[in-house]
């Protein structure tokens, strides 16, 4: 049994699930139906799975800005589209929620404080820093703040390669095309109280940096759920390998993450992330720092090897199968997001352990001795 | 805590579930995967939400008339689709199913009798009353008929705004057009018993009243399911608020109904559904009586208000903001049907009371003092 | 109760379920979102649901050849597609996984061995022979050799009618674009190792017979998972009528096959699998032998009947009526696959004795007489 396997038969065990049953839910859940091929992914040639999204020029507004990488500016991103916001301190970007799609995110650089409700009248009001992850599901509202001295810099992940359009819904946007009368007769207020409310959209505001959160819960977050939106996951004991390291964050970590996997990956210098597949979901990467080099093969001979650095996003389609090399000198740092709450990933050595010498030999047409020294379990990040 | 969260959280710890695990299941769950946004709602105008069902003339027969609302008839019903049917005593509107869309019902006036069919072979035969609901998953067999003295007017609503266009599939037209020798296979009687069959579909038939349901199980109805098709709505004890009284059926209430929830809704002359929208459903609105308006906020500052009134659909968009006011001096009443068997709503003032006023004054730009007289918990319907 | 809802109520109650509970979740299960009636199924006159498969010139690889059925083919399939392929011994259906479909399959002659390997990393190496079924969750990695000395031949079945179309990745294909330095490092041995691979796809290779399994876990499959792939369909002893026998493989009977439901049918001469619909799946057919005629009901009025021979593959639409007679003088055998690892059909002499003959009579226009001899349950398959 191989390292991987047992650490997750022993979860499920833990959790005291009936392994089979657990496994079969696994096997069907969060399959999108299957049509014909998407047009970028259709032709003679891969198309580019890589987005430099740090080269872009941001939306700016007074106290932050955006860059974002949707299916307009991306093609083959159709299941999940990107951000990378920075906010100064006391900065907020406003309630918001997404009408088609859920957030996921990864705290980069600084620090920022989250508030969210969900469809029960939960809420929670919660601080994030470097290494720290959030969950919102689809359409629960949520505002971001940038707090503490520095600029609070994140990647946002969408599991909707068209979260942008006509996806996104301001609260100052919704109530500056409201009525008075009845902003007035919802709060049980004067309709005057909303004379001076912005009559568009304010989308990041810049203000004060709020005090600290009391060890009481404070006001507004009197109600909390049972399901924290927070996941610290630079703060994870990380799987390690003789070529870097990897911390992964499916919903059975972070159960509020039902739509969603992440995972935060080092590979040395020479490491690798070897040959693998996921059955079950699309990839969205965000390069942080190093140098990387990633191939994906998409069948019928079709590969395609493009170099990443700091700032980049890539891109694997379901099922397609992929590598990364460390292509540099440094350590190499990346973000994955994975559309699916649980995780799914077949690597190569794997599967060719899995099978008899005598079939990869005729499978291969090559004598059965080839395979004598073939590692006999994965190895998943080679050195 | 809100009434409302209290509620829910006892309901799901009478159930003896365990909270976290049902809220996960809660949150993934009937989600529509997403695409591009529906050419209706895509442009820099949003559409009309509003169809004059009362007003189209209807399909007769002799015996009963139907008018429907699809996909066809109202462009932005792209996942749910209505029916107004009315049936005089006796009129049977004939056995049939729907190939791509269950079905949800609410009898507005009279009394009706309804047969129904599942997979595992249970049958139901039952009546229903002003005030009752029934379901039936995609594709069970059913039939509907008047009974009682006067003609019954009901609803129907699917989950599919194409339900009506090669999706109603009727039992006289089906054995119509099958050779009599296999029908007489099948049966197991002479060909010949079908020489008067009808050769084409029936769709409402006029036939005597039937007998009351006798006491003991009907000839036919040997074989109930577990689960029964009916859920008395009217009889349920609303929640009341000062504007008005909700009474709500999603799958909770109502097994059986695992892809759609209903509401029945009273808003006095003054009172106000405050804004709130629906992370996990499109909604779909008849007019029972009295009259409103609806205001639609489609995000980028597209925001549209119109005027409703006894026999008009509305309908909202999954993750569209949205509230209804009684614009008259009788009291409104609507149904409210949603896609999703479980109910998810987020409504402005809890949303507002979940947040801090320090954040509140930066995300308005307005003293923090604007909020020291706002609602401290969801207000749902005011007065 | 019917003879067939008893059955599953029992097997329900036998696995500890709480009755109301799978009932409910069976509901919502599997259901695809609904759109538009694709084109082929929109018009006046129903396409055919009929393709010679048998009859395509297969294509050829040293060791065995393939004749596919997708919605290239065959339009009406959209929803699954199939394959028929023969392996003479020892030839080899190389390492491949699908990236847009299960698979399903049953062996119609000979023997051949399966290795597999899911993301858990469990890895599972069987022997299949006549009446044998298999299932790969979308996906998985696996394999297929004939063993034996005779050819084998199999139908497989996928739940994508797109399935060929840029879906099927081959392990020779995938190394043989990789650099050797890449594979060297992934498998921890030199690159001149990877000197006499092939560079192209192999598909199919000839080979030796490979051994019989030992009694001990043979290398490469000891870390079986607890779901077997592997399920005796022929061996399952029949329901049995008057007109034939009947064998089902759903996710009840084969727990892994959590997306699709198969069933083995034989009809006697003057048999007739009478007319039913299967409310939450398309059904995809292989006559294997004797000859059939099968109507389809596509509501509208359209019907259309066509004939079967060994060889045929047939297809019906989720929720279209349809029979299958025994057009021959010997028996009728046929393979059905439905995409949906739930069965659910509803057979019209179970619909009809649900209801009083007095509703049957105004249904038809014929005296409630008529229906005095009619079946009080489900005949299923008359002869």
């Amino acid at each position: 049994m191989s390292e991987f396997s047992r650490r997750n038969l022993l979860s499920a065990a833990a959790a005291g699930g009936v392994i089979a049953a657990a496994a079969s839910d696994a096997i069907a859940q969060g399959q999108p139906p299957s049509g014909p091929t998407p047009a970028p992914l259709a032709g003679a040639e891969l198309p580019s799975f890589r987005f430099r999204l740090g080269a872009v020029t941001p939306k700016s507004w007074d106290g932050g800005w955006a860059k974002e990488a949707t299916v307009a500016e991306f093609p083959v991103s159709e299941k999940l589209a990107g951000v990378l916001m920075s906010l100064a301190p006391g900065a907020l970007r406003e309630l918001h929620w997404h009408a088609n799609a859920a957030e996921w995110a990864y705290v980069i650089k600084g620090q920022c404080r989250v508030t969210t409700i969900d469809p029960l009248g939960h809420s929670e009001i919660a601080d994030f820093g470097v290494g720290d992850v959030w969950y919102f599901p689809r359409g629960h509202g949520h505002s971001i703040q940038g707090i503490g001295r520095e600029d609070c810099l994140f990647v946002l992940v969408f599991d909707n390669g068209y979260f942008s359009e006509f996806g996104t819904f301001s609260i100052s946007d919704w109530l500056g095309h409201t009525p008075p009368e009845v902003l007035a007769k919802t709060f049980g207020v004067p309709a005057q109280t909303f004379a001076d409310f912005p009559k568009r959209e304010v989308y990041i505001a810049k203000g004060p940096v709020p005090p600290p959160l009391a060890a009481e819960p404070p006001p507004g977050a009197l109600d909390s759920g049972t399901l924290t939106h927070r996941y610290r996951l630079l703060a994870q004991r990380p799987e390690t390998y003789p070529g870097g390291t990897n911390r992964l964050v499916s919903q059975r970590e972070f159960p509020i993450s039902a739509t969603m996997t992440g995972a935060l990956m080092q590979i040395k210098p020479g490491g690798l992330r070897e040959l693998h597949w996921h059955p079950n979901a699309d990839e969205w990467q965000y390069y942080i720092a190093g140098r990387a080099g990633m191939s994906v093969f998409g069948s019928h001979g079709r590969v395609r090897l493009e170099e990443f650095a700091a700032g980049d996003v890539g891109y694997v389609p379901q099922g397609y199968g992929h590598y990364i090399e460390n292509a540099g000198s440094e350590d190499l740092e990346l973000l994955i997001v994975l559309n699916n709450g649980s995780y799914e990933s077949i690597s190569l050595t794997a599967w060719t352990a899995a099978n008899p010498h005598l079939l990869l030999s005729n499978n291969f047409r090559v004598p059965e001795s080839t395979f004598a020294s073939f590692p006999t379990r994965q190895r998943f990040m080679p050195g």
